[in-house]
């Protein structure tokens, strides 16, 4: 078994709140691109007006959208921050409820209009440099990481 | 756009275990006001007998409550504390998930029971203490942030 | 009200991925095995080609075992280390979200096989060793805890 890893060390930690109206992806994206946090980790809760998930096809190696336009809660936001074409990266998945309860996942994408939004916000720094690059099986971009 | 957060260091770490027959709620209340936490991260999973999750209607700024009254696996339990009427609050959001894997998920109420809970509380020292008041858009409690 | 629980300082932590066509759990186990984590957090997101979830009865005292044959997002993985047997072990709950969205829970068993996976582990070393042992009320493997 290959143990693909790096170790890291925390630095900054944030904690924060996005206000109504602001895309839920992007305005995470700016945020970590702002603050340079080149890895890290994130955590939210909150609501949402409308979200947007994507599911990976893994067949034809490319995300399905789909679209919920209603008011929902955000019950989890689990993410990672990274480097892609030189830039940080977020990658997260995301839990929403209705109120009913009943909930939908996925990756998030961008089309997620916050209505109030909690996050925290870790960097690491990793032993080395934690980047993205295209995986041949997946065809995802997966970190680089040796083989141990 | 604003970006509404403060930078933290953290503190104390607990790590432990919710008994059999707690309120789910009060108990992580009572664990964070005993503890005098007044910012910090939760994380848990577990199991309860029921469940009482709420859904914030964004119109009528008004909580919808749903109870679940049946058997369910704490799937994910998501939350952060902060300071409101000077006293610490808990603030978190679980997903529930029935013997079918059927999954609910909401704003967490009194009302859940405890079968068996484990909880992580991250102790967080903020620059600046994090204390809600009432917002204007939301009706909601929400943090007082400077706008940088 | 008892608080079972310990303190905890944070010592190594780890980010890494998980390659394509392993099984989730035992990935975990033997990763936590090999860098002798006796106790600690994990989160992850990613992807499977099939999940197997438990759901406890709590009346009877075993897992109800659900599997789906399916391709799924992991929209969340929450998990904690700690010792039973003198052996590390994984105690984690998932989410896993399909083409559509719908989400499906439970504690993660082994049968749930990797797409591709990202995950965060942080050691702890707790002020007291976090060890299992057989619990009268539920029937399950808990924390051995000084009642505070």
């Amino acid at each position: 078994m290959n143990l693909n890893y790096v170790e890291f060390n925390e630095n900054r930690s944030f904690i924060g709140r996005i206000p109504y109206g602001e895309d839920l992806y992007e305005f995470l994206t700016t945020f970590v691109q702002d603050k340079s946090i080149k890895a890290g980790q994130i955590s939210a809760i909150g609501a949402v007006t409308r979200a947007k998930v994507g599911f990976y096809d893994q067949h034809n190696h490319r995300y399905i959208e789909r679209e919920f336009d209603k008011h929902l809660e955000i019950a989890s936001l689990t993410g990672n921050i990274s480097i892609l074409d030189d830039k940080p990266l977020v990658h997260a998945h995301i839990l929403v409820s209705d109120d009913e309860g009943g909930s939908y996942g996925g990756h998030l994408l961008k089309g997620t209009q916050v209505f109030l939004c909690e996050f925290i916000i870790k960097e690491f720094i990793p032993e080395k440099e934690l980047v993205r690059s295209k995986d041949e099986i997946t065809k995802l971009n997966i970190w680089e990481m040796d083989e141990a």
